[in-house]
């Protein structure tokens, strides 16, 4: 009778995830598995609810004449929503992607109790919303506060087998949950201070991360604690799991590249009646009113699926992901985030022509922002790269001055856009949509531009010192860091 | 001056992911890279594009007073958009799973002509809701034929440096472009003959792969083809890759679960003004109001979850995914995503309390079907167990009995429901909502239950025969196949 025994949940604590399918199948025979699936799941879910609270800012009806400052207001709240939702979504992508670095592997009821922990994390923008259109009522902070402790009370049920990581994960899990009790209460009685109470739980992890790296810059590098089975999993300085960054930021480039199709659809289909009678039945000539929306839609795919290029290239060369890279990427994707907008903003070009010059001014700091960011991490990883990048991307390597060439495409191409507007501004359009179909091309043809500047250095240089005929390959091609 | 030597792309067969360190450090010194990363951004985008057209019929607006031709023509027109580019996208990632089986690294050119061709894909549903809305007229039909081609003509550039498998590749991947560009060709003079072509495009892969299952039923199973190096990959017969169907399942599933909070957030928060006019500035009452689309949402976040779960909890268990359990897949798929408008369905409930009863069995119909199709997939494997299931999961295994339960819980429960809504048809909107909220509680407990079951079959069967007592373990412990 032994094929009807119980089968008991079997937690390990396992770092990689590659084993033979003989293991696998002993898994699967005991009820518990690795838990690769679940967590591309949870990353999928997570990116899309940070991404997806753009689109009541791109709905905001905007018509010349209205503009007033009751819908400024109502813009400004709307990007307050989705910048806050993000930010509180990246905290709790940090706090489930720390907490699967313990639990390698998972049961059923794990498996449940995270589908509710998405459930809760689902519901949080739908607070932020409350909290915004309602200041003074204390029900947003109140429902809010709920979901953040239901969120910890499930994250401390999917930790409890585990006696040994106990005590850490309580102080990591609980704090935000704690903090939250405690902005309920004086939400009943006194509101400004739960709001401080909630700012604190935002953005306590990113001031503690930047604080930490500021003072690792300042005072040189620390001697690292002694790697003690205990702390190892919870040391603030180590490296994030780098698929995981990869999937969230997968996840996010995939759901903004593919909102703007939706409102082509739901917007730009015309009418049969209105193609009938003012058209007289073309629907080619119907089309062609919104031929701007069209171009912007394709300029807007084309820059997000760069970006995202531009992301994959620099993954590719990082071996691990720093905390302060973390930062950075979260920073990046907010703004990738803010995409949309920059779409909607240029769409809309050809209803009202006198905002034009701010719309594109908006959509090119927007992508200058989002492109400067991956560009910092970069350096970030540069700073640390014996740690952090595979040996060709390191100074003097094969794919550095490439790298380098790739990521810096975007902030150049955005800036020199910027600064064009600003002296030519009344070609401002035709300005930002030739950036956005030379940027490609580009991309393209990257490689060789950035063989011929290399070899045009070295020709240079071969004729500053032609003695100096046997160069180390090893050494710095270019001069310059970057 | 070996640090400046052109780095050529090199392409190889590779089936497995899985290679050391040293070896990535030497693929990103050569530009080159596994596609890992950008297969699970495309599955990504893919699964986005083919769930988000069930939006637009969600957002259609349905009062009782103007509930006329027009209005269901309209819903009509927008589920058929939804079904022709889920289908359309799904044979498209058929066909780019396909290709990249053979395509084992990636250059940059490879990478950018990928999403060049995402772009492509991207457009597809703007074409469909251009032909429903306009179906006398060529242009839908000649711009679908335009991007069909597109594709093709990318994949091809994707696939051109590799002569020993351009026939087959051209074959496959010529196919649609082919049939699409005669279409475009009749789309100038006799409009039908082009639908037809196109319904060929998208319903011959189906068509053929559930043929070939119905003649390999038939006939038993045929002798399969000797494994030449040539015809390898592009075997008909071959299992797709069991990573890429997850991965694409896990991209729907995510977009259907998120898809619906953003409606809460833009429909269900209150107007400042209507709490102080209507509910004396009292916003919890003015949130009761909106009480059943809150107990919609998240019993329709509770349904995907554990559709989810049970996805996974069968794919843990195969070790390869055969075409009819891909095809079946992709129908379950296709249910799952018509989820939302089960919720928009429920979640209408309060404001037309007579179209309830029907609202209450579409919702039913729906679950049962993406349901009963997984179950579908779970017999499927059963059939050829040896092959596509690992031993604890087939007849006689462990997890089988419970396997079993988990997979026909959802079809039953939606059945029952739906019975009972026919006998009691007053209570519909409570038996639908007990149903939602037992289910997961159903779940937690199965593996309880199961047991309790077999200990029960055991001791009946024990009472019957008491001399038999050394039973084997690996008899089937359930009398019936299932």
């Amino acid at each position: 009778m032994s094929g009807s025994q119980a089968p008991e949940p079997a937690l390990s604590v396992q770092g990689d995830s590659t084993t033979s399918t003989g293991d696998e199948d002993e898994d699967a025979a005991h009820g518990t598995q690795h838990s690769h699936r679940m967590l591309s799941f949870s990353d999928a879910l997570l990116s899309i609810i940070a991404t997806v609270m753009i689109l009541p800012v791109t709905h905001t009806e905007i018509s010349p004449e209205q503009f007033d400052r009751s819908i400024q207001k109502l813009l400004a709240t709307r990007i307050a929503v989705y910048l806050m939702t993000f930010l509180i979504v990246t905290v709790a992508w940090a706090a489930h992607t720390r907490l699967f670095q313990v639990v390698g592997k998972i049961d059923d009821t794990l498996a449940l109790l995270n589908l509710a922990c998405m459930m809760t994390i689902t519901f949080l923008p739908y607070t932020f919303s409350l909290m915004m259109a309602f200041p003074e009522v204390p029900l947003g902070i109140f429902l809010f506060c709920v979901c953040v402790i239901a969120i910890g009370a499930v994250q401390i049920g999917r930790s409890a087998h585990r006696g040994l990581y106990r005590r850490h994960i309580l102080h990591i899990v609980l704090r935000g949950p704690a903090l939250c009790f405690l902005a309920a209460g004086f939400s009943l009685f006194f509101y400004p201070v739960s709001y401080l109470l909630m700012a604190t739980v935002i953005f306590l992890p990113y001031a503690s991360k930047a604080a930490s790296w500021c003072r690792g810059r300042l005072m040189g590098p620390r001697e690292p604690p002694a790697p003690s089975v205990e702390f190892f999993t919870y040391d603030l300085q180590e490296p994030l799991s780098k698929e995981r960054v990869e999937a969230f930021s997968d996840g996010v480039y995939a759901i903004v590249a593919t909102l703007l199709i939706l409102d082509i659809c739901e917007d730009n289909v015309p009418d049969a009646k209105v193609v009938e009678e003012r058209f007289q039945g073309s629907l080619v000539a119907a089309l062609s009113v919104y031929g701007p929306q069209f171009l912007a839609y394709f300029g807007s795919f084309a820059t997000v699926g760069l970006l995202w290029f531009a992301h994959h290239s620099l993954f590719l060369h990082v071996r691990k992901a720093t905390q302060s890279m973390g930062l950075l990427n979260t920073l990046s994707l907010a703004f990738v985030g803010g995409l949309p907008l920059a779409y909607q903003q240029t769409s809309a070009f050809a209803r009202q022509p006198r905002d034009e010059l701010e719309s594109v001014r908006v959509s090119c700091a927007i992508i200058f922002f989002a492109s400067i960011f991956q560009f910092a991490m970069w350096t970030a990883a540069l700073l640390r790269e014996a740690e952090t990048l595979r040996p060709s991307a390191r100074f003097g390597g094969q794919e550095h001055a490439f790298m380098c060439a790739k990521l810096a495409l975007y902030p150049c191409a955005s800036l020199l856009a910027f600064t064009l507007t600003c002296v030519l501004s009344r070609f401002s359009t035709a300005i930002f949509h030739s950036m956005q179909i030379a940027v490609p091309f580009a991309f393209l043809l990257l490689r060789l531009l950035v063989r011929l500047a290399l070899a045009l250095l070295r020709a240079l240089r071969g004729l500053a010192a032609p003695a100096q005929d046997t160069v180390d390959p090893r050494a710095p091609l270019l001069p310059a860091p970057c």
